[in-house]
């Protein structure tokens, strides 16, 4: 065997950046679901209830594919008092010839971050209007920062509006953004003012409740969903889906369990649900004209994780490692 | 979150040995896990199958431990025609507090074999004649080795009886053994030779059909079967399990199904068979006498490896890491 090599966070950060090369790598990873044979075994989980914690363990194999990634991410709740995040996590590389551990990736969460917001491109790309303009961001927290600076590889955005429930928390999420990606951004008083004013809207929260209604949308819109990845969590009313003229999830089973689907009790709309991947691989139309309404949800899959792992270890070799 | 340590096999066979303070960490394990609350949720598998491979990963958090271990362990069975081993594998030791993967142990097996054998230690103390002086080894690879290495450190064995398919395996073993713990070893032509010839025997094969037989069993005898951990692998007759004293298994679950109680149908061995931790608790009675025969299964168990993880962890701190 090897030796292992193993990179913690900041010199991962250093090599990888949210641009079009991680985008593409990402898209792929969604048409190898729909066209490649992959392997992604059921989540399993290791609670420690004493102290607030769980560990999740996902993974997928994407047949021709010479490694694959083992992702452990945790989330223990009692560590803010403690003055740590709560969430963690690290990717494992392993080889898919020999089984060898390659690389360990001490990312702590960033690479299913880039993942996460690289995929909310993806689904831009295939579903939203190429002349949208405008952007809506729910939510003020990292996901919200990392979609926009996704989303703005593949559409010319020039104003952002956002809504978070703390106004401290929105003027911060303004000033951030406006600095690093030098676009305006407008804070909105309610969700409603947010999706009335959009191309696209992008919800980044943890919300159990559905934040938005089907009577704001508008013709040609957009949205990506991409909170709910929990039995417990939802942001889409059901009758957003059923007003839509074209509903895309990740992966349907986990839409159905984890997802804005499993609200969603009309079997017609069940039925016709298409997955990212169908689009990204040309097997299904994405969007048809400027006038529909689009939605997308995200839950989170193992290719992504596979996907960014192989990318980064590349990034690593190509400079080198260390 | 702290830097991650990564020790590779090199390193952590300086420091390990199989001593009696190792077979006391696994002893304690498997008490935990009848007197403690223990999370071990079913093994996470991901195949492989376009390279003949597979990797599980196991993993058991301990109430009241600061920390636990998850485990990788692979096989991919075209690594011998690449000049390589199948197996392969890794452990990673997390914070139980906090969920944060403290230290990596690209052990590449070794904690296994080791706390495999250290298993088998504690099984023949728990069974096993005090007075037991010959042990009959069925098998000649590194657990045959392992298992003995272990079992010195709890029985005063005077003589080794060893049987393997390969009679230059067999010489090899005699030799290592001969010159690593300076015990007589005598190889013999049948595994019933060995079997009526000693006060223990260990079983240490991937065998698919029974090896031992039950008309063989003599008073006083213990026998540790380690070799059946899946569904098509068997040791022993199940008439061995009927015609023993006292069963024994280190999780009942476990060894109904992949372990020697999958083949006995007999409703009352099934109900009767022990935990080895119930023993080791002393919340059940071992072997009662010089007469009984007693029968052990061990399938693996990831109590065993959170507890080997911890334990090496902590010699690594002590010696200042590195």
């Amino acid at each position: 065997m090897g030796e292992i090599r193993l990179y913690e966070r900041e010199e991962i950060e250093r090599v990888i950046r949210l641009d079009t090369h991680v985008i593409h790598e990402i898209e792929t990873a969604f048409s190898d679901l729909t066209t490649r044979n992959v392997t992604m075994p059921p989540i399993m989980r290791i609670d420690v209830p004493e102290h607030n914690g769980e560990v999740d363990i996902k993974s997928a194999y994407i047949e021709g594919k010479d490694s694959f990634a083992i992702k452990l991410s945790s989330g223990f709740f009692n560590n803010p008092d403690l003055g740590l995040p709560s969430a963690n996590g690290m990717m494992i590389l392993l080889s898919s010839i020999t089984g060898e551990p390659k690389t360990i990736f001490a990312d702590n969460g960033l690479l299913t971050d880039l993942r996460t917001a690289a995929a909310g491109a993806v689904a831009a790309r295939a579903l939203s209007r190429e002349n949208s303009r405008t952007v809506g961001i729910i939510g003020t927290g990292s996901q919200a920062r990392y979609q926009l600076e996704a989303l703005v590889n593949v559409r010319s955005i020039e104003v952002v509006y956002v809504y978070g429930r703390s106004a401290e928390k929105s003027s911060t999420y303004q000033r951030d953004i406006e600095n690093r990606l030098g676009l305006k951004v407008e804070i909105k008083n309610s969700i409603e003012e947010v999706v009335r004013s959009s191309d696209i809207v992008i919800t980044t929260t943890p919300s159990t409740e559905p934040i938005i209604k089907s009577e704001w949308l508008h013709e040609g819109l957009h949205i990506t969903a991409m909170g709910s990845d929990a039995e417990h969590k939802q942001e889409l009313e059901a009758a957003v889906l059923e007003q839509a003229d074209l509903f895309v999830c990740d992966v349907k089973e986990q839409s159905l369990r984890l997802g804005e689907l499993r609200s969603c009790t009309n079997q017609e709309i069940r039925d016709s649900a298409l997955e990212l991947g169908e689009i990204t691989s040309w097997k299904k139309n994405g969007r048809a004209n400027n006038q529909q309404i689009t939605v997308c949800d995200l839950t989170g899959t193992g290719v992504q994780d596979t996907a960014i792992a192989r990318y980064v270890n590349q990034l690593m070799e190509k400079i080198g490692g260390r």
